[in-house]
């Protein structure tokens, strides 16, 4: 199995270097990742300036190819599949990202990105996030996602096969199981703080804290306040499909 | 009704002018859009930097209010809609952008995540294109999303529809009507051009030449090429649900 690794909080970030720790025991392991971070890129890809590749060494794994970019997630998975890697990988993983992914926020994520990218030449893929920005613990997810892989590897058939998947900041023993569930919603208040510079010129700054929508039902976003690992399969086609047929009852005309 | 307009090709863009001056004929009409081209940014927005607003003046509009934000088409949407209009607006249009935007391509599409920055805002929306790069006529795309924006507005009666336009670069007489279809699916061949730089470093071009797939297929990619507009309803929501169910048999373990 032949695995490629990459996130969207830069190559020297803990989660990929946990990641690279755990996946290199199973597997054929190339890392090429963000020279520096690339957080909420969504899936920006780099057209207007050239790319360049630099070889970096972890220290802990000198062993395993890696590359620092100076693009998106998506660039780094577009030029490791097209131009730097010796033959395509069976499978992207992207992460493990500093903070959770879930529901709506998914479509901002650059690491959940970098694993649509994968889908999107023909590769299979898993974006993995710790639900965890202050003090991040990497290394049950780590170990989680490697068997995961494993199982992805064993089970897939089908080349376009995307998971998302959230792991809570907790000891493996606190972990309430693994929730197989859809993406459910985010929504924020209080968007934008407005200031004012040293000369008296307003400016935003993005803020926005998230509002409790007591969500009930099966989403990944109550299952990781549950506790759960949860995992969720992404596709890449946002057309609404239940809603061509009344669409087409509008009758527009030239 | 209160329109929004936004792109991705940048405030000046000639195609964001064109559909100014047709939409202030039909609507309360505001333009708020980020201050240089950020095309292929995808769903990214600025979390690192903060933001900011400068009110600018179209010659040819001078009464609508319009700003020029330093930051994505999604910062754009969100400024516009939490902190500079007086009021929330009825629809976004996003566009009209230089260049299609159909199939897999809609994922890296500045244009279409602004479009959906307004549905995630609670807000409908349309997204608009013309199907040309190198010598656009914007003049017929412009009436004709407007008028799709009155039909838009006496239809809608879902917060979150969003529709997904492409118009051929034809004359009116020359268009072959209007195609309601999911999207189509955009591969591409050779992505990369490797160059050295006058130091003999080597540096990657994002290329890329469309693979022509022979789409018999129901679908936009296929119905421009027949000259026709395309509409395709578009959901935020990435979930494979048709998925769901077979990961489930997988029983993933702790």
């Amino acid at each position: 199995m032949r695995i490629l690794l990459t996130n969207d909080d830069g190559i020297f970030a803990e989660g990929l270097q946990a990641l690279t720790q755990e996946i290199k025991k199973i597997a054929e392991t190339y890392v090429v990742a963000p020279d520096h971070e690339q957080s909420a890129t969504g899936h920006a890809i780099t057209m207007h300036r050239p790319l360049r590749a630099e070889k970096v060494r972890y220290s802990h794994s000198p062993e395993v190819p890696a590359w620092a970019v100076n693009g998106t997630p998506a660039d780094c998975v577009k030029l490791a599949v097209e131009a730097l890697l010796p033959q395509r990988p069976d499978l992207v993983i992207s992460g493990i990202n500093r903070g959770a992914n879930l529901g709506t926020d998914v479509l901002y994520s650059g690491t959940v990105s970098a694993a649509i990218e994968g889908v999107i030449l023909g590769i299979p893929a898993i974006a993995v996030s710790l639900a965890e920005y202050h003090n991040p613990d990497y290394t049950y997810a780590a170990y989680f996602v490697a068997r995961l892989a494993q199982q992805h590897c064993r089970h897939n058939t089908k080349k376009d096969l995307l998971l998302n998947v959230n792991v809570p900041n907790l000891k493996p023993e606190e972990i309430k199981g693994v929730a197989i569930c859809p993406l459910g919603v985010r929504q924020y208040k209080n968007a934008f703080a407005k200031r004012k510079d040293p000369r008296g010129r307003e400016y935003y700054w993005l803020a926005g804290e998230l509002v409790d929508l007591e969500e009930n039902e099966d989403t990944d976003v109550a299952a990781i306040k549950e506790g759960k690992i949860t995992i969720t399969p992404i596709q890449p086609d946002l057309t609404d499909f239940a809603f061509l047929e009344e669409l087409k009852e509008w009758k527009i005309k030239l």
